[in-house]
């Protein structure tokens, strides 16, 4: 059975947590927590089985009893939250009525053969959150972090990936050195690549390596490439997003599989 | 030759004008005037010979002269803005050091024939402003926008355009019946349509319907498509954002365009 208590301090210590985790993209390393806020992302970590130790629900929305009511009960405990005190705490505009803490992923290993994104330091938390939306839809199932990227389990590249955390393997913080683990080449995609992208001879899979929106990928991690393709961009000096280059090319290597 | 101010008082108008400009997204609509923050943006407007009737130019950029000296001086007059007044005017974390304001572009001319963008309720600014990056980077040249969708000119649009607006026929504002208008077929992405996107007969030129983040394209404006595709997600329930789904279609477009 889901234990049931209610919070209606401002100081109670678990509000206090979630208002922290809340509003510093950053807090989950040191508290080994991550906030979920939102039906979305909550139902999409029950949709993988995956537990979660505490929900807390707006008092107005678990009087309602319904949907919201039963999905709380996912978690191990539930704290019903005056309304007020939650909109405080959350860090969205139009605060949610219900929201999971779940216990920090660990640092997850390295999958050698996995398809999947390289991230080298990729600034905006709204791409990061895209690039995994768009990697879980397109059938990648691995992303891996260099040191320098935005936080992936902050709340904004949480609400921006829509529960893509869930069905991927993530790993975090890495060094350049740790792609030697990987077996699948790494791609890149560069203004001046001679082969574009529909031309060149893709591996089944890959790992894309998506760059830092000023700077794209480093010198170093592009001599650690295999192979590096050109998108083409007839609007001239015009470029891309690098969340709408990540969405370009896993859609690439996506329907040459179907095929 | 330009002509030189020095702005030092909160109060000044022109100064309360661009602060309401910049943090209002709507506000260029009544106020007839469009604020465009930051260098990249000015130098966008600049590489097109489009006309600014006003820059504002941090004092402490100012004074070093150089670059931002330079782009200032494209506009038909210069206001230099004590750096705090600036920044409180600003819109932004990390506020810039020049801006210009443009005269809002006026209401445009649906263009039969071009290739391009519709845009139904998109309602995200950050989504509306990389599908306007993506369609000026690959070879769009029109995006049309109903009614219910985000303000073209906001800052926030703006910002993630990253200056596709200046590449780009824009018009907003529209009915759906301002689309008899167009001479090229009307696409739409459907999760359930028979033909993928990379088997279709894709039309040489088109307008990709794009429609709201959780309702997608309204039926009625379905019923005008003369074609629906659909993007293959292997990844199952996840899903793609519009303004990845936007990239891809158009990224499809220009690649077979090209070969």
């Amino acid at each position: 059975m889901t234990s049931v208590r209610t919070i209606s301090s401002r100081d109670n210590p678990l509000l206090a947590r979630v208002r922290r985790l809340a509003q510093d993209g950053n807090a989950y390393r040191r508290v080994g927590q991550v906030w979920l806020e939102g039906d979305h992302l909550c139902a999409a970590l029950r949709a993988r089985g995956r537990p979660a130790a505490q929900a807390l629900v707006a008092a107005s929305a678990w009087e309602q009893g319904g949907a919201l009511h039963e999905l709380a009960g996912w978690a191990q405990a539930v704290a019903v939250v005056d309304d007020a005190l939650f909109a405080a705490a959350s860090g969205l505009e139009s605060p949610a009525k219900i929201g999971f803490l779940i216990d920090a992923p660990a640092g997850g290993m390295v999958q050698p053969d996995a398809h999947g994104v390289v991230l080298d330091r990729v600034q905006d938390a709204g791409n990061v959150g895209s690039i995994l939306r768009s990697a879980a839809a397109l059938g990648a199932t691995q992303v891996l972090a260099l040191k320098g990227t935005a936080s992936l389990w902050s709340p904004k590249v949480l609400r921006a990936g829509m529960g893509a955390h869930f069905a991927l393997n993530l790993v975090e913080g890495l060094d350049e050195a740790a792609l030697e683990a990987l077996a699948v080449p790494l791609v890149a995609t560069l203004p001046h690549a001679g082969a574009t992208l529909r031309e060149a001879a893709l591996p089944p899979r890959c790992a894309w390596v998506l760059g830092h929106e000023g700077q794209g990928v480093s010198p170093a991690l592009q001599s650690r490439c295999t192979l590096a393709v050109r998108i083409p961009q007839p609007g001239g000096e015009e470029s891309l997003n690098v969340a709408a280059a990540a969405a370009i090319c896993l859609y690439e290597s996506a329907a040459r599989v179907a095929q």
